[in-house]
């Protein structure tokens, strides 16, 4: 039922041809998910690829405990589940919808490799993103090797300042930032985060609007961090 | 100076015919490494690829005091470095030689990427290898989040006595693992890593021998290690 065009906003499918495009269209199978449904589940043997039509997800695990641990929010445009697709073992997390209405479309793996190995430009897209994603994990596991709870929350303040709406000196970070994401996002708990930005809150560095997290500093804030991580 | 067939022994290049991998050869800088010398930097702007020859590597970072974080052992047949070499970006850890003589054959980005898209096979094979090594980290950062430095070490031990020669209930692990190298794979101190092996051997769980260090009953250690996790 989904229209030969509803894959053209898939950046990694723009290579394709419209026709081609229009077959991948058709091998799909489509669905849409409420808020905090789940796409893909940990633990089932699933392994589909999904690309995020419209809405967003977010990719988790959680600790024995239930305490959540989050790998990456992934925007319309973009996909999640390729390392399943690509190699058949079990699933690396959970994929969640975080709005009402995500409408994702479900490539089987079969399908999915012969389109990588069918077209080069598509499978260097491919290798440059999961080096990315590497990159990125690089980075976490060395945050957490090295720095305390309160030096990753600051660490992750500011690469939310590095994405915020610079004015001079000062990010203006909207919408405000929830403290459970943060905490997920940087492995430690609610009241952490709370804690550290109440801290940095009365410190001056941080302000809190109606509608924004302000950081009045971000120079500051990055000298705080490369400090503690010595990456010079 | 090297010989056609100087890279015959590296999996990922099988799947090019015996010409072609002669080519690669001849586009390769030659050179060999002591034990402990630095291959890459992390903080030089190289982007080669560095398949290993002879030998065996370590791709490591350092925390600000100096303590070493490990990333993988790389051994010969294999390659490392290829991240920068796809994507230009700088290096994400150091790689040293960890046995004298290392033969690394280094192979420029340019050549690299044309090789890669040249070959669906080899693009395919980089694409699962990258996908593994994505596994290896999002466990990693699983344990950092989720389980103490004690257990991260019992489960180092465990993926040793996976490895290990089995027999029956035991599983008998040589050379004996050195405490700093266990120590640099789960991001903590080498006096931890003592103190928890002293603690087994207490418990009559780990058993040291003068070539070997021993589990006597890797399902009860697996047992330790998953009631922590409670990945079930």
């Amino acid at each position: 039922m989904a229209p030969p065009d509803a894959l053209d906003r898939i950046h990694l499918l723009r290579a394709l041809s419209a026709e081609q495009r229009a077959a991948v269209v058709r091998q799909c199978r489509w669905r849409r998910f409420g808020l905090d449904e789940q796409l893909i589940d940990h633990w089932a043997e699933t392994s589909d690829v999904a690309f995020i039509v419209e809405g967003r997800v977010r990719v988790l695990s959680h600790s024995a405990g239930g305490r959540e641990i989050s790998f990456d929010d992934i925007e319309a445009g973009e996909f999640v589940g390729e390392m399943s697709a690509l190699d058949g073992r079990p699933r690396s997390a959970s994929v969640v919808a975080l709005r009402e209405g995500t409408l994702i479309a479900f490539l089987g793996p079969r399908p999915f490799q012969d389109l990588v190995a069918g077209h080069p430009s598509l499978a260097m897209a491919m290798l440059l993103r999961l080096s990315g994603k590497l990159r990125v994990a690089t980075d976490r596991i060395m945050e957490l090797s090295t720095l305390g709870a309160n030096n990753r929350v600051h660490a992750e303040l500011l690469r939310l300042a590095k994405r915020g709406r610079i004015e001079g000196k000062i990010s203006v970070i909207a919408p405000i930032p929830v403290h459970s994401d943060i905490a997920a996002r940087v492995s430690t708990t609610r009241e952490t985060v709370a804690r550290v930005l109440s801290d940095l809150s009365r410190d001056g560095l941080v302000e809190r609007r109606p509608d924004a997290l302000v950081v009045r500093d971000v120079s500051r804030l990055e000298t705080m961090v490369e400090d503690v991580r010595g990456s010079v």
